[in-house]
């Protein structure tokens, strides 16, 4: 190869920003999150950028939160990511667009075929972010008293990916001739009857849409349990990870990646993308300082319950404003205790400042220049850690259009991330190989 | 009132063509069904000829025919409507779009859900076409053996619409206050919690999405049953019909309205709209002849399998080129075989041209000129057959391009049509009143 490797980019965007903050920010729009017109200026900006892909989030309920906490949240509500999806594919032409659908509460024909007229709407532009949907709160929109267990919605998401990817398989790339002089439409011999009848599923088939134009849409995967990563291992196309640091980062990347050789999969053909919170200042202190001020606008009450829990020990009794004591040993990860005692030490935070940057965000963070934040992401890719990242903006528009006019460019400077798209699909893209029909070999000279 | 009563048009477009010979009329695009440019054009045209709606009828199978028919079907496979919808919305500022979906094969709570997405991307503009499926291979595709039974269906359906508007009403309409200096994004008290647990059903909500612009997107309805009739009466917005003539036309609209009127509600707010067949030409013959050469594109096997069905007598062992000989009396609804007798007779058709009539399309037509077809569509919106039709076009684009350049002119001359939208939702378009929230009362002063 004559190019060093290459950053892939995701806009996760599913509250707009994920920070609780964010829609109070000076300047931002209070809206951004529901408002299709500003959706519609935030995916174009991300396309003339170049970013691999535009990437809906998802709950199914609202999520339950006590009165005080809901009431100050910009993500209760949003639009459904598919027909949010399909809107925006009208008003763009390369960046990917991928939607997360649920494989515990919707029905394999519906989703093979709402992704497959995806893909088509968007000339091969669709990927599924296939979730098992941990939330409880979900079970008991859709008829469930109780949740799902872990497992058993483990085994029927890999029953229900087989049945999808079998429905897109249902008819040949070339089973539609529309002969007009002989008056055929379509091949029926090119056309195949999945009659899947599984543990969980029964479905008969054939999908009542041709073959999408990337043979299938691209997977995501999110999970990182055990049960998660081997699915992932074997079936997805890309990972979405949330790694705190680039060690754990790179634990994760190894395991995943031997997992899909073990898989006998090509591992370039797996692509690591964990989410990553950024902010961009002038200079580091000046972003910094843009998060402080993003994190003022977090309700204490919501951050102090975060920060107790990430500690390990209740610290609502102690006074907001003082720093924070030594904290003893407890149930919580060490790690990620270890790491808000950190920042509370670098940043010399008070228990309140950093109860609020807990409760606005307290995952992956790159706060600092371009420059600093060009050599985070360089460092991640080339010390393996990732193939690129799920950006997560801190506030709208400003904080997309910062890492747009800004970080974006420095990444095309050190020749890490492309400068025009060169395929036409998401596959593409992401350098990922389109996928045989596995029930019609190719004719001979296509 | 000053004006008389106006015309309320959809376009009735999946197929875009219901005629099995339309993709291969010349000049006609094969792919017009599954083109998402050419779809495009479709509705912007019907938006300048001012359309109420754009209507996307669905099935959620490859229908079960015999392969000789299959391979000659242009609608085999389509877009998933609401995908559609949403990607047409984009380039598109006034036309409502109606999209089916079932009741048997499908989440409330889904459903709630994406018809309010698709209003909110709209501006107003969605509706939901309420469908039960009879289609029993769609059973097949969902897990079910045996099809769900006919009673057992309407039961569900009536109780699913229940939870699915209780759901759009989950947020008052002034919930979302977005208050930045107080930090208050929503009012959790204009929140209600549906919490339904009925015979089939159980929705906990709410829908995590704000009330839809219209209150609730449009309900269409299309059963013709005693129970699709009652319930239509009692809960749609529109009803689409298959009357094949003025007076069966006249007899369901006085039912229906009688049963609107029984129901509590005004008649004016249920809209009645038969489909109807148009094929325009400069003179009746010469559309005559567009319908017949039109005709010649049906396959025979198919079209005398649809004819025997119509006459109730197997008429495939006749000779092909002959006329139609005396049909015994038989078990076939005798409207329908007086009605393919006089078609015979008047036009002198041979059985393989009557056939081919059959398979083509055998619905309520209008065949003629622009003002042979205006004096139809005048007689039936006079003499209450209906509020308006759901147009059916013979082949795209030729066929909807001169319904809206020449029909529409001539419905608007006569002052029976829209010249201009005057509001900007469907809800608008059709005369319909924007529903209260059932749970929340309007703030005095909104």
């Amino acid at each position: 190869m004559t190019r060093s490797r290459q950053l892939h980019l995701g806009a996760f965007m599913r509250p707009v920003s994920l920070h609780t903050g964010a829609w109070r920010f000076p300047g931002a729009f209070p809206d951004a999150n529901f408002n299709i017109s500003h959706l519609k200026r935030f995916v174009q900006t991300l396309e003339r950028a170049c970013f691999d892909a535009f990437f809906m989030a998802d709950h199914l309920a609202v999520l339950n939160m006590p009165p005080a906490a809901l009431r100050r949240s910009h993500t209760v509500t949003s639009f459904e990511p598919l027909t949010l999806l399909a809107a925006l594919s009208s008003v763009t032409e390369r960046i990917g667009l991928i939607a997360t659908s649920s494989t515990t509460f919707d029905e394999p024909y519906h989703v093979a075929r709402r992704f497959a007229s995806l893909d088509h709407l968007s000339g091969g532009r669709a990927g599924w972010n296939l979730v098992t949907t941990s939330n409880p709160d979900a079970a008991l929109n859709f008829g469930l008293e109780a949740h799902v267990e872990h497992g058993e919605r483990y085994h029927r998401a890999r029953e229900f990916y087989d049945v999808v990817t079998g429905l897109w398989d249902s008819w040949a790339d070339d089973a539609f001739v529309r002969d007009v002089e002989s008056g055929v439409f379509v091949d029926t011999e090119r056309m195949h009857v999945l009659g899947h009848k599984g543990e969980h599923l029964s479905v008969r088939g054939p999908l009542n849409i041709a073959r999408p134009v990337q043979g299938w849409p691209v997977v995501v995967q999110a999970g990182s349990s055990e049960a998660g990563r081997q699915i992932a291992a074997e079936t997805a196309d890309a990972v979405f990870t949330a790694p705190p640091s680039l060690a754990e980062g790179q634990r994760f990347y190894a395991d995943v990646k031997s997992r899909v050789e073990r898989a006998g999969r090509d591992p370039e053909h797996l692509k690591i993308l964990p989410g990553a919170f950024v902010v961009v200042g002038d200079s580091v202190d000046e972003a910094r300082e843009k998060r402080a001020l993003l994190d003022t606008f977090v309700h204490y009450d919501s951050g102090i319950a975060s920060l107790s829990i990430a500690l390990g020990h209740d610290v609502s009794q102690l006074d907001p404003d003082s720093l924070l004591p030594e904290i003893p040993e407890s149930n919580a990860s060490k790690s990620s205790r270890q790491r808000v005692v950190d920042w509370a030490r670098r940043d010399q935070l008070t228990i309140r400042q950093l109860a609020q940057r807990i409760g606005g965000y307290s995952g992956l963070e790159m706060v600092g220049t371009p420059a600093t934040i060009a050599d985070q992401m360089e460092q991640w890719l080339v010390e393996r850690g990732s193939d690129g990242f799920n950006v997560m903006f801190p506030y709208l528009p400003g904080g997309l259009d910062d890492f747009a006019d800004k970080v974006v460019p420095e990444l095309q400077r050190r020749g890490i991330f492309r400068r025009a798209y060169e395929g036409t699909t998401l596959r593409d893209h992401l350098g990922l190989p389109r996928p045989e029909n596995r029930f019609f070999a190719r004719r001979s000279g296509d």
